[in-house]
């Protein structure tokens, strides 16, 4: 079994939108925005993320931990600390940890009757 | 809070195209190609983008600014200095800025009933 | 012809997800999770997954052989030793090879009436 | 207006496939996958694609010319010189080219009643 650090400290995703309002039951067809997350290193991987926008200041830390060996797949609708994040308005995020972490970018918009997904890495900036 | 350059200073898309119609309320469900610009700086960063085509020659520089410490989400639609980006039609973009941003491209296609969705972040040139 | 080898010999991608049910006709409309991995060098790739989980130890391996001069499209729903992959739950993937090789991730989701699609390249770690 | 070279000129797909069939008015809405390439430079570019394949050795090059300052959104589905891409069948593609070049790829499948989008950029492999 492999256990070794793998990845970044700093990561980007320019895009952020969580729909304001979704189509099918929760929590599997609820719209989402979701930075998924992967720790393959044997320490866990204490992450914080700022979220910027197009008319304020930006907001966080938003902290999470993830652990060693482990994946966390955030929702962005699932943050309420220091406040939750407003739905229906853009904003891009910059995700930082203290042991390298792979960031992956998920979208599943739930708007209409069918779903509709989206994903990217996110960009490694160091 | 973070206050710092982060990304590159100039990026490309390869893919563009503005379907030529909707099928749903503006702007929410309007189609849409989007450039999603991150400046996690503390200077403004001025934003230059140069579209290519298939058969003429490039058109631009559309300007934009973007705020220390903001993101822009450019819809192509909106882009009319030194002309509208015509629709139905393929092109690609080159986006240089003179300070590091981050770049993301996200497209809304309505055409049909119900919406689908892609995205990727831009190519880092330098 | 091109023979030679490219890419990368470790990627990961920090997104994953099975969905746990599908709308349509299998094989083809099968909801699955697709890992494509391009071996274009003359030697076989011997290639190696470890899935990463959020609530326990990593699997794995789980061993894949791309020929020389071959395109594997590996769909998580195949893999079955040392053990079948959990649908309906997140996880992450990290891909070793001996060969350089190129990995790309794309999902079908049929769990609606409509397929929703997404792909990106893997990250390429070393 | 800039005109300069942007890019690498050895990049990969390690995913491709086109539908079988599609369900909406050619061109537009005919499943297509596609590789979309920016040539920013001066000088015309001189491209190759070499498809890979699961269960055959490679086909190719497939050669196009992407003019200065041009972008060329090719369709698989309209290759043919030296034999046309064959539809329900999984491919990875390698895109070389005499200057540098960028590319992005692309899928719109309209199989089912509804299109599915999904787009990244290639791997650039140098």
């Amino acid at each position: 079994m492999m256990a070794r650090e793998i990845g970044h400290t700093v990561w980007a995703l320019a895009e952020g939108y969580i729909p304001a309002w979704s189509n099918g039951p929760p929590p599997e067809f609820e719209s989402h925005e979701t930075a998924c997350i992967l720790n393959a290193g044997d320490e866990p991987a204490n992450v914080s993320l700022t979220l910027y926008f197009e008319g304020k200041e930006p907001v966080g830390p938003y902290r999470v931990t993830v652990g060693a060996r482990r994946t966390v797949h955030l929702r962005f609708n699932d943050l309420s600390d220091p406040e939750p994040v407003p739905k229906g308005t853009g904003f891009a995020t910059v995700i930082e940890s203290d042991r390298p972490i792979v960031v992956q970018h998920t979208r599943l918009d739930s708007r209409q009757a069918e779903n509709a997904l989206m994903t990217t890495m996110a960009f490694p900036v160091r």
